[in-house]
């Protein structure tokens, strides 16, 4: 048996961030960028620039590869079954990813395993949201149950003569209350084709303007019963959708417990602190599991561990701020994805770690903020704010764009 | 100012270890390979295939990138004295990598500087091996100064006849003492342009049938005082010799205090270690230094970190083994670098740490005797056998090929 190579569909930051565990692990690497110079073709030798929306292009790569996996969920599902109907191993399967592709399924699907749902439901005509606001209240949540991006994903609803107007566009929505939570966490797991698993400690994450800007691992004063409650819930998903890859579930901790917000399944931006702060990264995890290898160990490292992510904010020119960064303080870990700089646009992240929390989320938060070039003085998170951010209605988490992976 | 490239000559598994560091620096690396399926050529977008030998080639490469370093010392020192006068960023620059390249140049700077070498002599003669054989006794070593490599660069020798032979192929060489150390020891300093230097903890190193096999930092039971001495010796040479990049330095430890083996000025395999042990690899670190980046920190992240080399062995596929390996310890890091077998060949190399020395020892050694194929039990090198092992003459370091960095 010689080493198998892998294929990722899709050349943004998280393909990227593969191509290190997988040069560790002796393993051949491919990429289907969509553009020649997106963040992983910069770097990957094997590069295949085509689109993922083309089913001839998807099966010339599929037939150059061992394993197809993704950088994100946009490939459209007909043509997953396809290439398994041909034989290609295709991980996570068609058959878990459309629970990450289609909300509405998802919902359901939770609902079957008993998993925690906030109260939805689907919408396909006003009188179907006036029934749901009748029951939850207004405003609420309305999602497009697929591939929802540009802002155009995910809306709050604060008069139903909205919800008419977008059933013109799109005839199923997905209606969700808006939950009251005190904060996000979110937990991420490991899972293998012959069905082996493990789960990284549940970590507290922070969305600013619906962006994922932070994630603290382990979250801060979680009791050891909700985070046993939270591992068996995303060992029951990943179980029963058969994922294999890693999976992140995304939830709002309630006083009373917690509500499932959302699934990837792939690498994820509440995950990127396990490079640097757990014995196997989210990466290496990805590629051993989809390449059914015996899983490696999801131990935290450290005391805490703490990601923040680089949103495009004042600098164009990155590398002077992070000249900076790297004097002022030699010890963060600064992961740059090589995009051009965009407001708001995901273009790095930085780890930190130690045993003290807050000096690590104030080295974490500075050197991002100070390489984008944002104000972070006061920063809108200090630790007596928590409660008051959390009130913003943040289940409006940022749509994906492809190639743009959270 | 935007994100430079870095273009580095040689396409080993130093160079492959390396693009990691990029991706996550986010800077632009290329490489130049001496053939396509060299183990960095195998994972890096930007790759030349050429002869580092030919001045033309080396120019063409050094057109397209912001700062030239290597993947090992064989590159002609005029070449890089005619790169530098042309205005190319060369780092090491040729008047400190000559001090790797050339092992009596080396010595004699050594004494200059009043650091401690073993005794030595310029070899042109049959009677200069006499009279340096009345000095030190028989036997004693004998070196080429360049370029040794495929066993032929280092002998031990017993009757002054095989002097003689050798010197009608080589005019020079190197006689050195046989030094009758307790074991031997290797520091590793990063250092930029602007004279920043780093300096990791002094590691204990173990050479079997004269190649590298382990390296364990920090070097059990080193006094402070010692590894004082030993750190101050290596900024003595960085700055002495205007080093940039990472260089190791290799000592023999005596019970007085060390003497001073060997000098590479790159990466090197003593601090491999240093990918899952310390806050900044070497690979980030030479990358950093040659960049005149702020460095990062060297600081060891746990109490004993190992590193054991895979050799090329029983096994020709590596990846049931290795599969093997994975499943029994979950959290030792594995390291291949995309090469064929071949018998004493590095093929990779095992990664593992932990609070238990003895433990992470063990764990890492069966990890890479498992995968190479080697029989373990028991091992050559178990710890009430340090003393006699270290009694074989294992100041027959080993050559390094064109592409084998050590």
């Amino acid at each position: 048996m010689t080493f198998p190579t892998i294929g990722v569909i899709g050349g943004g930051q998280l393909a990227r961030m593969l191509a290190p565990a997988a040069e560790a692990l002796g393993v051949r690497f491919a990429v289907l960028a969509e553009t020649a110079d997106a963040p992983a073709a910069q770097v990957i030798h094997d590069v295949v620039v085509g689109d993922y929306t083309d089913f001839a292009t998807l099966k010339a790569f599929a037939e150059t590869v061992d394993v197809i996996t993704f950088d994100h969920e946009h490939v459209p599902p007909e043509h997953l079954e396809a290439l398994v109907a041909a034989g290609h191993a295709v991980r996570p399967g068609p058959q878990a990813l459309i629970f990450a592709q289609d909300k509405i399924l998802m919902r359901r699907r939770m609902d079957e395993l008993g998993l925690p749902n906030p109260r939805w439901a689907e919408i396909t005509s006003v009188s179907d949201a006036e029934a749901f606001a009748a029951e939850v209240g207004l405003p609420f949540i309305l999602k497009t149950p697929r591939g929802g991006y540009d802002g155009k994903g995910v809306r709050v609803i604060s008069s139903l003569d909205e919800v008419g107007e977008w059933l013109r566009e799109v005839p199923v929505l997905l209606a969700e209350e808006k939950v009251d939570f005190t904060r996000e966490l979110a937990v991420m797991v490991g899972r293998s084709p012959m069905g082996q698993t493990a789960v990284w400690p549940v970590v507290e994450t922070w969305q600013q303007d619906g962006v994922c800007k932070e994630a603290i691992a382990p979250a801060p004063g979680l009791s050891g019963d909700k985070a046993k409650e939270i591992t068996e819930a995303v060992l029951t998903v990943a179980g029963a959708l058969d994922v294999t890859g890693v999976m992140a579930m995304e939830m709002f901790e309630t006083p009373d417990g917690f509500l499932i917000n959302e699934f990837a399944m792939r690498p994820h931006n509440t995950g990127h602190w396990t490079q640097d702060g757990s014995v196997t990264s989210q990466f290496e995890q990805h590629l051993r599991a989809v390449l059914d290898l015996p899983l490696g160990s999801p131990e935290a490292r450290e005391d805490v561990s703490v990601m923040v992510n680089i949103l495009g904010a004042e600098h164009e020119d990155l590398y002077q701020p992070y000249l900076h960064v790297m004097a002022h303080d030699p010890a963060v870990k600064v992961h740059l994805y090589g995009k051009g700089v965009r407001p708001g646009r995901k273009v790095g992240h930085v780890n930190a770690y130690g045993d003290d929390r807050e000096l690590v989320l104030a080295r974490a938060r500075h050197a991002a903020d100070f390489i984008a070039g944002v104000d972070t003085d006061p920063h809108p998170r200090m630790p007596e704010a928590t409660a008051s951010a959390a009130a913003t209605p943040t289940n409006l988490t940022a749509p994906n764009n492809p190639g743009e992976g959270a």
